[in-house]
């Protein structure tokens, strides 16, 4: 069972916005084991149009499209599709109920635009849009099933869940589509392949198949299959992923579910400080407060979050961090020393169970011979031990400042993870 | 000029991720005057990207790709362009030695995979990645450009930036297109349009393009017109933004010559900052560390930037800014007695010469009868002043974050501008 969706219109080809529609429909074909294998969005133009329509026609069994419903002069989707199925727009009398009992409900006057609202394509069915006025269309072509819903959001979501997807379902016959995504820090794409590359070739006659998807300081390893039988189908992958966790265990932080869930570095090591009730402070040099932001990003951070200290002068971090003023003429704020003083008190100053301290040269400038832009020390606190790390990342400012709290949370993590639950 | 984006990748398919490559990399074309007509996103199979090939190529420029050119064996873009181009894979020493010295400047070791990255389609243009190990690629076939990236965004952009859109432009005859856009902050879309309707209306007959680009705490608006005459061109767009810029003179933050430069209340603000040597500091309670990181995102932060201090709780509000314990019984820390004190000493705590301060409440939890979610009382303070407001945003924990954050800059933007320049 393959699907195209085709999005129609302007805004998301000048830029001007995401096309968040797609991302959803698509989490929702893939739950149900339908597989998008295409999208794309295309112009308010009727010979682009029509185009998409006979090349998504030629590959897919269902062909979902949004946007170009509306009632003004540049929605043209409904002219197109009547083109390219030849058939003549009609009025449907219980749409046109509807809509106009739609504008008397909010006392507004049914004018001629709206009216066509109520035009659909002869013989296709119509899905209602209990949230707005143009309805969706559903229509099947030669072997390939057309389904039209406008492009506001809250419209096409509703026009999906009440009609499109139970339709899918109960009429076709779908395999079961399973995910399931190993987290990990600290090591690359490349390092990551080469460690697991025998095992890797063994997948595809497994028909499993394994996704690599990187972001600044983690890689995410997908494994996803698809059959008839869903309990088979867990069991499958979770024994693969069970392979590869073992293989790269010292490496990863978490598992994700399932896509939408989307878990981060910052969510586990707050999941881990609630459960054993316990709290983190930071002192962020050259972080900036960075991770401090990550974590107040999360709804409840107040149970495991006391505060922090940006100290980024080294007057602030003698001053408020009580680092040893000799430090900065001899080894620098960048330093072990540091780090591990600024860990030590800021632990002390908020009274929290763990501390995180980071300085070095996110760059561009300030750096020496001796220290590289990129030059990072991490330093985490706990209950009983205290343990610190030189990293060398790259010399991009923003991405140093990302893999920094990336490589801090992990260590955090692991710390807590050391100590005993209680 | 026509242009088609093509992704690769089945992350975007499953809704895993939102694909905002496509977006930067359409406005960027759009903004150099290259239309793009077409977008798609295609799963790592090669008979799908062959295809995809084939019926960009019938319709396009310039096919713009991203994604599948990793490391890892999923990664197939370059063997199915080869397979289209019909030109074998060869070593390009240039690249081989960057990749050497990318992984030894990192103390890592080169292993095989990452050498395979050296590969390159014969006798194409190779782009130079400084971001990463994957070459960009610039090949012709037939009238068709083919450009294939990394879909690692930043990789991506450097590539764009330092290399594609330059060659775009010195390769063709575009047409001038001219942007200029007006930064607003503590404003709705909707009041900005029912203010400037009547102005707005005259537009169409003038050739300028109105667009709305709204984010949380700001909205942008983009005055766009294309033509042959740069001169006449930018005295056409910037005689109305002029009459526009006077209708919202009050909420007006900055100009954006050109997207690309994306002004920030950030940048303009350690702008102002930097010009007048004077410093900052921030007391950020329901912020916890964002307003820093955004401004330690910039280079050079340090020249303005003193440090911050994240106090989460009631006792580190009290302990480490000298706040009154009883307020917390009275008023609250949620409150304008409480973001006084706290910006007034945590400016003396770093010397600074200005200090902002936020408590409120980001939700979804610590609500109260007369505080709802979405309550926030910020601080700044001056030289000789001292200001306060209160804010009531909506229910989003993170829309909260991020709107205190642009209405907190633009206080101490405003206040700046009210202080004498020295």
């Amino acid at each position: 069972m393959r699907a195209e969706i085709l999005t129609i219109g302007d805004e998301i080809l000048i830029g001007q916005i995401v096309n968040t529609n797609s991302v959803w429909m698509a989490q929702q074909l893939n739950l149900i084991g339908v597989k998008v294998a295409h999208m794309s969005t295309i112009a308010d133009d009727e010979k682009d149009i029509l185009n998409a329509f006979a090349e998504a026609s030629s590959r897919a069994d269902f062909v979902l499209i949004t946007g170009g419903l509306g009632p003004t002069r540049d929605d043209i989707t409904k002219t197109a599709l009547a083109k390219f199925f030849n058939v003549p727009l009609v009025r449907d009398e219980k749409t046109f109920r509807e809509i106009e009992e739609y504008f008397s409900k909010r006392g507004r006057q049914l004018n001629g635009i709206n009216a066509d609202q109520a035009l659909i394509l002869e013989g296709c069915s119509v899905l209602q849009n209990k949230q707005g006025t143009a309805p969706g269309l559903w229509m099947k072509y030669k072997n390939t099933v057309f389904v039209a819903m406008p492009g506001v959001p809250y419209e096409m979501k509703a026009i999906m869940t009440e009609s499109v997807l139970p339709r899918i379902k109960k009429e076709n016959e779908l395999p079961y589509i399973y995910h399931h995504t190993l987290l990990t820090q600290g090591i690359g794409e490349s390092e990551i392949a080469e460690m697991i590359s025998a095992w890797e070739d063994t997948l595809p006659a497994k028909n499993i198949k394994l996704a690599y998807l990187p972001q600044p300081g983690m890689v995410r390893l997908r494994l996803s299959a698809s059959g008839p039988n869903e309990t088979e189908l867990k069991q499958l992958v979770d024994t693969e992923l069970k392979v590869v966790h073992e293989k790269l265990a010292r490496f990863v932080f978490g598992l994700e579910n399932y896509a939408a869930e989307n878990v981060s570095l910052e969510k586990v090591v707050s999941g881990l400080l609630r459960e054993r009730k316990k709290t983190i402070s930071l002192a962020e040099s050259c972080t900036g407060g960075y991770i401090s932001s990550l974590i107040t990003a999360l709804p409840g951070a107040s149970e495991v979050f006391k505060g922090a200290i940006v100290p980024y002068t080294n007057k602030a971090k003698h001053e408020l961090l009580q680092v040893d003023e000799a430090l900065f003429t001899t080894v620098g704020a960048v330093s072990e020393e540091c780090v591990l003083q600024l860990a030590e008190h800021v632990k002390k100053v908020f009274h929290s169970d763990y501390a995180i301290s980071v300085s070095g040269i996110a760059g561009p400038t300030g750096a020496t011979a001796e220290k590289p832009v990129g030059t990072v020390w991490i330093a985490v606190a706990g209950k009983e031990k205290i343990v610190s790390k030189k990293y060398q990342f790259g010399d991009n400012r923003n991405r140093n400042i990302i893999s920094s709290a990336s490589a801090a949370l992990n260590m955090v993590r692991k710390m807590i993870l050391e100590d005993a639950p209680n």
